[in-house]
């Protein structure tokens, strides 16, 4: 269910993405009870000027290599299986797409089981 | 006062996208008690790689002619009306555009009636 | 922490956005308690057919000179603060890029402190 949306800086090759995305979405299959099939993904570009960071806030060091990854998924999940998230996500993008985990900025919204339709017109949670 | 986000695989004529579009707001309006003036909607196009999808989750076929629809609602509308809003938008995405109804993804997420301001700097539903 | 998504129509200078962008954020600081460095923002551009608005819900004359505002932010601000927000970006997004209060369009998106990751794999508010 969850629908995953990833911003990077423009200019790297489609394979760097689908990469990042890749790990992304491992990283919620291991951690978060995501099912391996479960998987929708939005990933934009965006040129330097139109993904704005700040290179230092909480003292951590960013790059133009920044990946901010925001997933709308249903609430449930503990804070221990978020932080084993977000641990693994920096782990899996960092092994298998280069990005450093400074650059791993990720926002979760949640929303209720019934919030979703994978199809058919029909609320297949609800 | 939704904000609708619509996610299509580029290369379809900009009629198309429009025909989406309508058809989401005219849903919309006829199950979710949205005025038919209130409609604010960004649409966004995805080469191949950046709109990943599984094929077969949850045993619905999908094709490139997904569509991934994300709306952002004021909380408090009831599982009934969530459920006809899905079924209509699958019905209206078909006859309108030609989206088969397996090829339509939707997600809700809610929010309080203040976090909105359509204009002026004022925060008109609070 | 917030994530901020900011949308507009193509055709515009770059600065127009930038200018767009740093109002947006000195706004947040100034009545969100956000801090100065706490900034992260996605900024798109999309044709006249892709970015649909009312030109009058609510009785606001909208132009395409439209900016739609969407920020992710923790719960737990008041409503005054976001009335004070929404005056405020009005004002300054007047003053810094000439957008007509009538063209700002706000929505806040709220979630848990342990929703985020701003890097290395921790979260860092949880």
């Amino acid at each position: 269910m969850p629908l995953v949306r990833i911003a990077v800086m423009e200019g790297k090759p489609a394979a760097h993405r689908a990469a990042i995305a890749d790990a992304v979405h491992r990283a919620m299959v291991e951690t978060l009870n995501v099912p391996a099939k479960d998987r929708f993904q939005i990933i934009g570009e965006h040129g330097k000027g139109d993904l704005v960071y700040d290179p230092s806030y909480l003292d951590i060091p960013r790059t133009d290599g920044l990946v901010v990854v925001q997933i709308t998924l249903n609430a449930g999940r503990t804070v221990e299986m978020k932080k084993a998230f977000y641990a693994r996500a920096a782990a899996l993008v960092q092994e298998a797409a280069g990005v450093r985990p400074e650059d791993l900025l990720v926002s979760l919204v949640e929303v209720s089981k019934e919030n979703w339709s994978f199809g058919n017109g029909i609320a297949q949670y609800a």
